[in-house]
């Protein structure tokens, strides 16, 4: 009849929560994952409430104390460990011993004869004895029998108000009115390098030194020292799967394609297999898994591109056409997004009769390259198939493989990119790309940093891609691609560069983002050392960020007043303010820019008059600086910025 | 194996929803109730979305088409026309036809050949004839044998692309596959006077005209008419229940009572009977019928006070000593919040072994009072009794009386208050009895109207109560009480006076926000026409109330500009416009203010530059007002504030 009478504790706005539960939040090995909650119940009495936490199949919960801090909110953390997947909830429950004690000591204090209170408290001491074990409960027997000794009632009123009395009791509390969180909230805990790498995009069969002939993996390995020795982590390839031959595109994504062109290595499959092989252009599996090593040799990861579409020679086509969409006469439709025609791919239907089987082939192609030591996979396209399947794959695909991420291409509507990110995209392509102004890069970095989504959305700023030559790069000349190298590299813990982007290439198609002579269709050979590049940039803003803990988070990004709207500049410290980093920016590649900035010196522990000493990483020049307001002057064409490491005394 | 593999509609952030579905949102008879969310899934298809409402116990919904409005973002609305409780819920699914068509007209428009488009819109149409019935189904049947008929491509194209084509398709959806939202949310629909009352609090046993006599329910009824005239819709009464002997406070508090005092009403229970008893200095249950008819013929609610507490003689504590709180040795507790003391008052635990038995009879209680004519209960300090007991109380009453409402007297920490409201309690006390200057007020104010505590948390601002003289009063003279009237009177459509305000009764307790010789302890005999009374100002404020809708509603209150700090200014205004009214205060009793207002004239329904007449209904004064910034004074001893009807042209 009665709905939970005993429940009388209200645990509410427990943070962080994304989607009431529906969605776990995500942290890396390592973090402490910090609650609150607001808890209360009617009366006067004091509380205790503890956050619960365990690993998900384990069936005990971990335990640790929450505060009350501020207006009946109440917060407590604990730290992830291990990869994989966490819960937690709170549970609270009346502190009869401190609310008895309270009160005695009020009324002792007003002179009150608190004989039978202390009847009460003795009571409440024994049922609390006999509930303890061990040495606690000899400890509260002999209290007890020492207590009764006193006397005195205000020696006694003294006794029970000792903190190490009342901690003894909270030590043992009475749980069996407790009220438990209605919720229980889950955590993925990724490896770190899903919140902090730097990627390095790069087309393998372009990475040759023969005009007209496809690199090969031994090429690609020639590659690696000089990307990392730039300092890149993460080395992402786009698909090295047989290129279809049916319809396929020419160069500049012409529809008709020339003897020779290879393709594009979207369209996927050909009779010399799909997504489970190796383009024989660029080697065999062996090549790839030498590649691989080669890679993890260096202290680098390979990221692989899992782009789910088939060209109409792969083959599924052929062994399960109940996977593809149909037209009315029975064949398979390709991919339109009209007017726009794909020929040269099939899309798969996720949601067919047969959807249980493609999904399963989707997890086995994963998996093969799991096994093959790809821990990386950058997801093409993704907001164009069902939420449920990613929710699905990526679920599976973890609880075996905790240490596995996927990063999320979607370049489409701001609630779609969070929903993948939510349904678990441990890492996602951003808006950054077109963010140039001051007031864009400022609400986009707060969007991100300072709402929910700093819980489950891991931004991934590129400065480029094969599919995005942004507007500003094409036209800002160098100062403009060393402009957005030092904001992507500063602003986010991850961050990439497609190939070329150290080289300053700047050639579109006219009035459009896209490459002119792209490799998507061709091949290319470049010269990796042509004047102008900024591999050098590159190398120090990497090592600053590996040397710099400050920059290997999200969440401690604070922007700074400038007076100049095209100078920005902001700050990173670690929590204990030891590691503090300033960046100023000037925004604008074509002109010279002065202004005051005023950085507030408390985000950088420092006082408000203290002077210090600024190192700019970028010039080897050393400053004082002091107090709030000092003054910059940024020329592009000779340093578009300052990466200033604060030194103390 | 796959978890809901269909679900692919994402639909979040349903609003207004509260502790994510835990609690429902409040609405009154007649309201609109505006839902949006957002709705969206993968790739580019359109989608169709229905907003599902019904009154608990109904098993079939009704439904409402949403519309996409912004990002992903769809509303739609429902009118809420019984009292009770509601829910809703939202069903998205795929427009198959509105897809098919977009996509159909691009690739025509394109120039290409959509013979194979067009057949799979032949099956579409056909599959929907299918599906529907009666006429629908014959006009569809005729829709495709003339559409074979017109040959054609291009006229085969635009009559697929119809409105009418598209709306009779839409109007027969293929909903096997929609997605329905994770929670079905709750509203319980109250009467109007939930949301609009002016309230008058008085005390029975002062109504009368012989000193060091109790006043009878007689006497109460010859006040009506003049109550009434005042403007007034609801009499509240504290307890009219039989007040205990033991332990009897004296005058002023005083812990000794001499004889004759009456003793203080909330120490409820004596050998003539408890909480389902009538003070036999009061009357019998006859003459509380007679008095609450008498109400009624006058247009006015009774509202009774519902202080869960018995004095030391209630008959529960012979009935039922096991519903209190026992010493060790086995006596009952009286209330105590350290160091005070109630002697006089014996409080009850909900949660004791026997709780089932007394939340019972607590229902019982509330039940008699309903079946004597009580719609309305204030309860005396709800947030000393669990939530979960009021969780229940309220809805079982509600259950069987949707038109029963209850009043939370919490004076607490925000979160508690919250929690009430939440909990089911219809309306709430405030802080708005300590809220005085600009800043305090805007503030307040904007919490309780622009954050979700607009959904769930309707506050009454009470002037004053027996227990709070607020220190404003003391000390502002008679322009303290016009100044407090107006504000309550217009910025809540829930206000109350206690009685002795409309006398501007200010003498205190020193230091404190007790008055001075309480009606609590004593008998008294008021000059209801003693000089200084404002009983015209709130004739005046009532009937204004009563002619404007715009007054009667909470969330149409906007803030504007003024100069000085002691001016307030706010606007109220119907939705469409027709009713709006602008109200300047001056916040400071002593001295008069000049300041420039800002009126944004947009919330008025009026043009940037339109001149307007503003008709003031306290001193019967009309200006023409215009654009933004007007000038006003106002002297406190004349007139410290100005409640201005727009009128139009």
């Amino acid at each position: 009849m009665f709905d939970d009478p005993l429940r009388t504790i209200a645990i509410e706005n427990v943070e962080p929560q994304i989607g009431c539960g529906a969605f776990p939040i995500k942290r890396e090995v390592g973090d402490t994952v910090v609650v609150e909650a607001d808890i209360f119940k009617d009366g006067h009495d004091l509380l205790c409430a503890v956050l619960l936490y365990r690993k998900v199949g384990d069936t005990t919960w971990s335990e640790t104390p929450m505060t009350l801090f501020d207006n009946d909110r109440w917060r407590g953390s604990f730290v992830v460990s291990d990869l994989g997947r966490y819960q937690y909830a709170i549970e609270a429950w009346r502190d009869e011993y401190g609310s008895w004690v309270q009160d005695l000591v009020k009324k002792h204090d007003a002179g009150e004869d608190v004989e039978s209170d202390l009847l009460e408290g003795e009571r409440i001491v024994a049922r609390t004895r006999d509930r303890a074990t061990g040495p606690v409960q000899t400890d509260l027997e002999r209290w007890l029998a020492g207590w009764a000794a006193l006397g005195d009632q205000h020696r006694r009123v003294v006794a029970a108000a000792e903190p190490s009395t009342v901690a003894m009791m909270r030590s043992v509390p009475d749980r069996s009115r407790a009220t438990r969180s209605e919720v229980v909230l889950d955590v993925v805990v990724d490896p770190v390098w899903a919140r902090f790498g730097a990627w390095y995009e790069m087309f393998p069969r372009s990475q040759g030194t023969v005009p007209g002939r496809s690199a090969t993996f031994r090429d690609c390995e020639r590659r690696i020292p000089e990307i990392r020795d730039m300092g890149f982590d993460i080395l992402y390839l786009p698909p090295i799967h047989p290129i279809g031959i049916t319809h396929r595109k020419g160069r500049n994504n012409n529809p008709i394609c020339s003897p020779g062109d290879p393709g594009c290595p979207y369209a996927i499959g050909s009779p010399a297999g799909g997504h489970d092989a190796i383009d024989p252009d660029l080697g065999t599996i062996e090549d790839f898994d030498r590649f691989v090593n080669v890679c993890a040799v260096h202290g680098m990861r390979v990221a692989l591109d899992f782009a789910v579409q088939c060209s109409p020679d792969h083959p599924y086509v052929r062994e399960h056409p109940e996977w593809f969409f149909k037209r009315p006469d029975g064949t398979i439709k390709y991919a339109e997004n009209p007017p726009k025609k794909y020929q040269d791919i099939y899309p798969l239907d996720f949601l067919c009769d047969a959807y249980e089987s493609l999904w399963l082939e989707m997890k086995r192609v994963v998996e093969f390259w799991i096994s093959h030591g790809v821990r990386i996979f950058r997801v093409d396209n993704p907001h164009t198939k069902p939420l449920p399947f990613w929710k699905w794959l990526i679920a599976e695909i973890k609880r075996s493989h905790p240490d596995v991420i996927f990063f999320a291409e979607a370049f489409t509507r701001p609630k779609m990119m969070k929903a993948l990110a939510k349904a678990g995209f441990c890492q996602s392509y951003t808006y950054f790309t077109w963010r140039n102004t001051k007031p864009e890069i400022t609400e986009y970095l707060t969007e991100l940093t300072q709402t929910e989504m700093r819980e489950y959305y891991r931004p991934n700023f590129f400065t480029n891609t094969p599919d995005i030559l942004p507007f500003f790069l094409q036209t800002g000349g160098r100062p403009a691609f060393r402009i957005r190298a030092v904001l992507a590299a500063t602003l986010s813990p991850s961050y990439g560069i497609y190939n070329g982007f150290e080289l300053c290439e700047n050639r579109a198609l006219p009035g459009r983002e896209e490459y002119a002579d792209s490799e998507k269709y061709e091949y290319k050979v470049w010269d990796w050392d042509r004047p102008g590049h900024i591999k050098d940039l590159l190398r120090t803003l990497n090592r600053t960020r590996n040397a710099h803990p400050a920059l290997q988070r999200l969440d401690n990004l604070v922007f700074h007043r400038a007076d100049h709207d095209d100078i920005l500049v902001y700050s990173k410290a670690t929590s204990d303010r030891r590691d503090a980093l300033v960046v100023v920016v000037n925004l604008n590649p074509h002109d010279t820019r002065e202004s005051l900035v005023h950085v507030n010196p408390w985000h950088l522990g420092l006082g408000d008059d203290e002077p210090f000493v600024v190192y700019d990483v970028l010039s080897g020049n050393r400053w004082t600086w002091r107090g709030w307001t000092n003054y910059v002057r940024l020329d592009p064409l000779v340093e578009p910025a300052h990466l200033l490491v604060v030194e103390r005394g």
